[in-house]
């Protein structure tokens, strides 16, 4: 690779700049390429917008670009980006549209294949591993229900057919088309294309829409259990870290920091954001876990540094909020809420009396 | 403003009077403007009611004048009403239709941005902030529902329209008419407009409307969680409060202050509504946060203020009310469960003696 | 009354086998009289049923006679059966049909208000008390989603009319039919009899179509978390009165006991129900609170009465029941789950030798 | 039965062999029946497909000889595989269908019956125990909102036949006609087959609309409610067995096992299945219930038996995964998550110390 030098620090300087912009610039070409390849589809627009073409063609480059960085960097670190889930699917997307043209598909109909790039969101979205967790844990409530779910869908197309094949020799001509009548019905949908008409049908149908609803509050329920336990457990996850790190909570011992976990909420935020409004009504204190918050009181600027605390005054007294407070860089804050401060108060005194001699040494400072 | 002293007494007088009373009429003409609105598009209704009109114009005279009311609160208090939410809500409902009519539209399509006024409605809702900090709190894995959601809806229209253009080329004519389908279709509300009708099409529909009841569980489940967690949270912010004011309470370390927070419930309630009645069964006792009731004991009623408690004989005994019991002004109550009486009871014993003293005490003086 | 001996004794009869007896014909009458009803709408079922009219009749007449007989009820105990909700209901059941007869309804017109029997079924239903509850103390969350749900109705059906009227003048004809399309959508009904078929209103449709999914995600999120704390709280209420009975229990401390309560579960059995099977799995075991059961060991019946328990043998040592139970007589028993078992066997180690000693005495007294 | 050895080997070999294998036959047999039956139906198919009768008449083969089986295994062991509900389901499987040819049925239609073979299915699901509980235990309120559901049903839909029969006297015929709409409407299924169109009319169908989405809340709510304390007492209940026999635990106390087993999870694992693979990010460990592992450590294997634990280097540093580790045959593992494990850790400091000391003891030999 050395006999090309401008490309191969272009590549360097990519890979080094990519992660976050590149990701941001992956989202916006999909955006830009699947609404370009949407709008290709309607008639008038497709005659009128000559440019589409170059616009997708200049999305696939560009993810073509990314995939051979991606592809060079998997190289460098030795991990296998072509292997992961991630790489097959990025691969997909930049080849399926020129192997569609190649094997001689229309141009409007290959590049329907355009909607593949909509999947390269998939691992930026934030709770997704929380939710696969959900899904893999609580799979097998989850198949059983559909399996019950296919169990009454078979039963009732079957038995449907048998009622209105007579009535309705066109729309109920054979069980497929009691299966589309049943899923249609099962899931509530109800287009109302294939709809019973005899009395004992009819009863049949209104059995498969409340075995639906059934089957429907089911599948909520078992969602729900395993959102609040993964809810919990991932807060955890990501407090606990944070906690250890606080001076504050370093003398207490591991039962208290594993209650204090849980009590503790994690947010990320970016430089210059405010946090505490002045005058508003204040429901909860912070702890700076990472980053830095700038107080902005009558006369100065206080800094606060990794490890400090603000926001107990408003909890201490009730009061309103007496400063503005903002970021100043990239924080990681562990928010403690009223209900909470006040738990922990009552079963760590000495932590109370911290944060008790903290706030009067500030309320006389800012005399 | 010195030299008009009648209208700024008027205005005194109604910023005065202003809260409770001007916001219930506020209500008051949402509701008749917004239901003239509607039937003046009927067109019989719209050449019968000449009065339609002036009504309308009058809710808007109302608002325009509430709305300069607070202006002038807010320059008075200092507190910028125009910046907030609920000022541009209102500036928006108070110049909309004028700025329509102005523009040239019809009145009565210039009218229909009287629909606006309904925002008004929104600060009054009481759990709303409830519900926004459920929305806020658990906003990443609503989005990430939301992206699987968008990923199902694009991947599946052009699914859609890939498989059904040449059997329907008038319904699914182009992209954007799948999606529209698969909205219909995933959101289980099934139309019937636009239905596949090849059976490959309705294969791939099948998958739409089961991932449709998947995602719809999700978002449920989400909610579901957040919303139990965020009502305790509530719960104990406002009987917090109320609980170190009761004397009952007050001997009690701030250990099981919290303990006794997470039991109460708080109630609100205006002057002369009856608590108790007289020969129900009761499974609650109740503690005077502020306000008094009245008990109206045979031959005699007695007063009970702030710090008093009442109903503990029916729970002590399993018997029925005694007598009835009103408020007598405004109250704030906390209501204590026979199930939590039952476990505070064995947790503090100290206070079940108090209690069984008191009610000893009042059986004694009511023979 | 004493002038007439007969109908007073009959009516002393019937009020003394009132109660279950005469509920349980109530229901009948209701089935009945409701299905007759039905039928009778169906023209050539009306025809051919000249007996329909007797039914009817005979069904009002059964009403009128409990009606009769519950108000001579209500004077004698001193309650005013008149003035609660279900004697009104009930009172409305009896005279509604005879009024319209009276007021020149056709027959088959009048009969219609029989419907109105069916809410006679309303106070035996068993969770409903528990339902109301649930619905009462979260009426403030779902009022708030229900003014969001309205304000999403009126803005959606203004906006929707504003860009539909044009191309469809019939079917958004006004703002009254657009709101009628708002309902069908919000609710993921879809008829499909209105349906916007411009760009924009489908846009519109596509949001209000997932607000839809959104309010009812918080409706349903909003009834769980109320129905979580319910039943929780229901089945304590249910079974500290029995707990507290079971000599077996009766020397643990009140705050044991409550623990103990937490862990149980009532059920109400009527005589010569099987509870346990011989050779079945078991996982719970069972003490009685009132009532009695009969085991049915090789040789001889052994009778236990209130206080004693049955089915530890299986959780010991983890192996299948060894004999059949079976009630006696109507008995209320408490069921301790193995999970709670163990629990319970883990805090309180006297109740586990308790348990062990009576085990190896009924194991001893069997060989 | 002495006289025929040969079927009576077979018999045995069979009855052997039966079980998994078996079993998995059957779903295969299942699966191909059902959907020969279905594809029959199609016309086309039918006349193309001559084999179908040959494979239809293999699948019933199998189920009575599968059945034929089950009834001489039940004969030797003494429990009545008869009288069984599985017992009952596979009989009607495989009598149906011959008796409805007998019957002089169509061989198409008597084909039909082959549906009832998915009923075979049911008791291989695998959370099937779990959600039949949860529906028995929560069958008072399910059975409260059915009634309700019900009374909306019987009311609506009598309302809307007496308002709309004149409109639509073809559609609105009779109250069973209303009762078909109610349903559909009650369920949010919306076929628009019938659809209200006075204003009166649309105002009750919106009303039963709003009923219907309290109801599925209501039900929805119920069953999460269920099944959250469902599943806690289902992992209770497979974690305790397995718990107290794995050395590591078993000095703790009673009550810490009780503790211990709410933290863990059991999963059973097939022989070869990789449980960890090297260098993914690590967030709980390992316990050997029963089974054995092997440890791809670099240079030897190390094999792991029952009673031994893996996995605790990346919880205890926080590192990556350093090998990978393999079952090596039929394993149950207990897993503990990173935050029961910190829990754990925290509440009883022994066990911290063990792990530790074995974690350095293996950090050492791998040096």
């Amino acid at each position: 690779m050395s006999q090309s030098p401008v490309p191969s620090a272009l590549t360097q300087f990519l890979t080094a700049t990519a992660g976050r912009n590149m990701t941001k610039a992956a989202y916006l070409a999909v955006a830009i390429g699947v609404a370009t390849m949407v709008m290709l589809t309607v008639n008038p627009a497709y005659e009128a917008a000559h440019w589409a073409g170059a616009v997708l063609w200049a999305c696939l480059a560009f993810f073509a670009f990314e995939w051979v960085v991606r592809i060079r960097g998997s190289f460098r670190s030795g991990r296998p980006y072509l292997m992961t889930g991630r790489g097959l699917l990025d691969t997909a997307g930049v080849i399926a549209v020129p192997i569609a043209l190649a094997a001689g598909a229309e141009p409007r109909t290959a590049w329907l294949l355009a909607v593949l790039w909509f999947v390269k969101v998939i691992p930026g979205i934030p709770g997704l591993r929380q939710l696969r967790r959900v899904l893999v844990l609580e799979s097998g409530p989850l198949l059983s229900v559909l399996v019950l779910f296919l169990m009454v869908l078979f039963l009732g197309s079957v038995a449907e057919y048998f009622l209105e094949r007579d009535a309705q020799p066109q729309t109920f001509a054979n069980v497929p088309a009691a299966l589309w009548w049943a899923v249609v019905t099962l899931t509530t949908t109800g287009y109302g294309d294939v709809v019973p008409i005899t009395p004992l049908g009819r009863l049949v149908a209104a059995i498969v829409m409340i075995s639906g609803l059934g089957v429907f509050g089911l599948w909520t329920g078992i969602l729900a259990t395993g959102f609040a336990s993964e809810t919990r457990r991932d807060n955890f996850l990501r407090t606990w870290e944070s906690v250890s790190k606080v001076p504050f909570f370093a003398n207490l011992g591991p039962s208290a920091i594993a209650d204090v976990t849980h009590m503790l909420r994690t947010i990320d935020l970016p430089p210059r954001v405010t946090i505490i409004r002045k005058g508003q009504q204040g429901d909860c204190m912070y702890f700076i876990a990472t980053g830095g918050v700038e107080v902005d009181l009558p006369g100065k600027k206080v800094q606060l540094g990794e490890g400090a605390f603000f926001g107990e005054m408003a909890l201490l007294g009730n009061t309103l909020r007496g400063a503005n407070v903002t970021t100043t860089r990239l924080s990681k804050l562990l928010v403690l809420d009223l209900v909470d401060f006040r738990l922990l108060m009552a079963r760590h005194p000495d932590l109370a009396e911290t944060i008790d001699a903290e706030a009067k040494r500030r309320a006389l400072e800012n005399e």
